[in-house]
């Protein structure tokens, strides 16, 4: 843990256990840094990550101080899963595709979808970005750089790579169809059917999906709801599994928000690395962190190439434009392959409509209201659950991403409470569908990326009369 | 063989040994109906049938004449192809990679290419109908009918298929990332690593790659260069394989350009369904037709669902736009299940944009032109290549699509010309590219959908000397 963790957990602590109350000013970075003996660089830092958990709030010029309310909240998440560790292969397309086709009406309320609100996103100028690209579209370049996808959006992305302190180049991405068949071609390039693949417990429905569906074993690995995977337990699953592949979700992990700190990452790629083990990390939530800085995607640590990182523009700009990318490190031929035989190539209107969107500078702008939409939204939906759910409910502080992680008290059944809920058109995503094991039965994940409406505090508050109910 | 088929190969074998020669003038077709006995339609559609060969031309009001210099040139290949009838794991990767690698430079001459020339689509009208579109996006859609695909798209498609006489409703097709996605998602969706998948001999490569891909064994299939698949030996081959699935192209096939005859089509079907196998009928190039109407899909007789038919925009509207489709019949709902884990959805923009051009009726006159000028090119191509080429080569008289199909006399290898043409700057598709077995190593496929420019003409007159040196 770094020292700016370190402090920002020692308060947050204070925070918990009442020695700081809400409305209560913090030292001042001055203050702190003498009293503490470190550099004010390190108490910003601190104060930064609280207040992207939500825990304070800084006041202009008069400086920081303990969010209102935050004293009553729920506890968080804290036990780290404990999967045990077989390799198996993987059996929950029925359970998942059940779920979801369940959800995806617009009369139901969105708390289980993967998707934030659709108006949250400037279509408009993406929109004529686009028509304007178009406009301009060369023929010839529907048949170069062909399955690499377009070169000024390669460029754009290269761009946002570099400030983000990762070396990769634009000959050293593959644009895909949105982040999901980025995923799915690295695992393709690196694995053949019955191979092992590690795994967080619990992980992305859709990884397990692919999973199954390439005829892949799933390890779950011992994963923190707050740091993300377990870099020890990894290891003793490479020992004793020797997988072809992991799939590791670094940054406001799906479902349980976990951000792996960065000393952490640096363990996780040096580890792979020794290994040799090939890494997918799926990095689709990392721009959308509440904090001052994007979290290191841990490509920036990737000295060797073992890293297949994968992204898209469709949580943070362009929903249904399907623009991902995967830049493949060591494994840009077998990822190119890969995107040659399975689709060819990606579509060009929307890849050079978020290119020139890229390029006049606007994505920056955009991102900033997003994120303090979803920082809104997020801190609205904790408050609403503290006041409607069970008491002995846990609930995640994610610090980033859309999704809350909540934990029932009373081993509520979170399979039966998805099906009450669907009765009263109500959403959830239950925790089965994110593990072939069975710890996660009374968790649930909620979506926060739509505006908490009085429509969706009433789903809030009746969904916690429900799991009251049941929890008798 | 219909009667009309019959007596358009009559025609087509006097013009072949003389009795009939170029201007000559054909009976009318009033006398051809009275002395042949039959109606005057059957006598229209054998000669709009030479005329999609090429073999007659007609001028307006004055009747059909023999074409002109049709006695000179090349013989077509007849020989029905003779695999060995294993089932093997296909190995083809690494040889297909390298050939088009080396032929995607726009410095190169584009035979050995599998586009067409960009220029012969209506990129600006196509361009404002996506610009129309996009502009009054409901962002809602983004999340609505996602897997499926746009609702508009699928409409306009389904009206399509009525016009054709193919009984498939919106609700039954499934839009993709092009077709090279559908061909995948059909596979994975009938077949697991190990099965026996049923192939033409030769079959297009991109086939063979996505059975490398899946780990599926091949099994080719005796084939026609002019009327497709061997119905019976396919029947033999289900018998001793046990496959499950088969891939056939039935309209202008790539590399060979034939084309099944209706009735051939209708065994076919009823061959699949009486052994309940899944055919994926690849039908890109169907629309692509010379001659007086669109060939039929095998899905117009497939009444019990057991045809998967595939189709695109990539050769006829929209090449880079990625849109194509499927219409899976009794197996939508795991075509559907493979597109949301694989894809999860096709871009919007490029969705809605073709929707946009397909609602204002723009595309069957973009079609007229864009088949006269690939006809025009085929009959400009052989003509330079009887002229250039070694005699007793073969050439290929396709009814349609882009394709010539070239066997080269006294075993010239196919891959050595290649290697030879490609340090003259100029790309062809050697034979082996198309099959798992040894049959064609004189084989060449040949691209025509560029104009014949003198840049083009000097590519095949080298070719042609090239492959008159390595004869000798």
């Amino acid at each position: 843990m770094k020292r700016y963790e370190a402090l920002a957990a020692d308060i947050a602590a204070s925070i918990q256990n009442g020695t700081l109350k809400p409305g209560d000013k913090l030292p001042s970075v001055r203050q702190a840094s003498i009293s503490r003996h470190v550099s004010p660089a390190t108490i910003f830092e601190a104060y930064y990550l609280l207040e992207a958990k939500g825990l304070v709030r800084s006041k202009d010029r008069s400086g920081h101080y303990v969010a209102a309310g935050v004293a009553r909240l729920p506890p968080e998440p804290e036990s780290v899963s404990r999967p045990d560790g077989e390799a198996r292969p993987v059996v929950i397309s029925e359970l998942v595709l059940g779920i979801l086709e369940s959800t995806m009406s617009r009369d139901v309320v969105p708390l289980g979808s993967a998707f934030p609100s659709p108006l949250l996103f400037p279509f408009d100028r993406l929109g004529r970005a686009t028509s304007v690209a178009i406009s301009r579209l060369d023929p010839w370049t529907t048949v170069d750089n062909l399955t690499l996808g377009s070169q000024a959006l390669r460029q754009q992305i290269a761009l946002r790579y570099l400030i983000d302190g990762v070396q990769v180049g634009p000959d050293q991405i593959v644009i895909t169809n949105g982040a999901m068949e980025a995923l799915n071609l690295c695992l393709s390039a690196v694995c053949k059917a019955g191979d092992a693949v590690l795994v967080e417990s619990p992980c992305f429905y859709a990884c397990l999906q692919a999973l199954e569906r390439l005829g892949l074993h799933a390890v779950e690995v011992a994963t923190d709801p707050r740091t993300g995977i377990d870099v020890d337990a990894l290891e003793a699953a490479i020992l004793r599994h020797r997988p072809k592949a992991c799939w590791v979700m670094t940054n406001f992990q799906n479902p349980l928000g976990s951000s792996m700190p960065e000393a952490k990452k640096q363990a996780l790629v040096e580890l792979i690395t020794r290994h040799r083990l090939p890494m997918v990390e799926d990095d689709v939530y990392g721009e959308l962190y509440c904090g001052s800085h994007r979290p290191a995607p841990t490509k920036r640590f990737d000295g060797e190439g073992w890293v297949m990182h994968c992204s898209s523009f469709s949580k943070t700009l362009a929903p249904g434009y399907r623009v991902g990318w995967v830049s493949p490190g060591r494994f840009l031929r077998e990822v190119t392959y890969q995107k040659l035989t399975t689709s060819l190539a990606t579509s060009i209107p929307a890849q050079l409509g978020i290119a020139r969107y890229l390029e006049r500078g606007s994505l920056e702008r955009h991102l900033r209201a997003l994120r303090l939409d979803l920082q809104r939204n997020r801190d609205q939906y904790i408050e609403a659950i503290s006041q409607h759910f069970p008491s002995g409910t846990k609930v995640s502080r994610p610090a980033g991403g859309y999704f809350l992680w909540i934990v029932l008290p009373g081993a509520i059944d979170a399979l039966l409470l998805h099906r009450k809920a669907m009765q009263a058109g109500i959403s959830i995503a239950p925790g089965p569908m994110f593990s072939t094991s069975p710890g996660f039965g009374s968790c649930v994940r909620i979506n926060f990326g739509h505006p908490l409406t009085t429509r969706v505090e009433a789903a809030l508050q009746a969904l916690g009369r429900t799991a009251l109910r049941m929890g008798k």
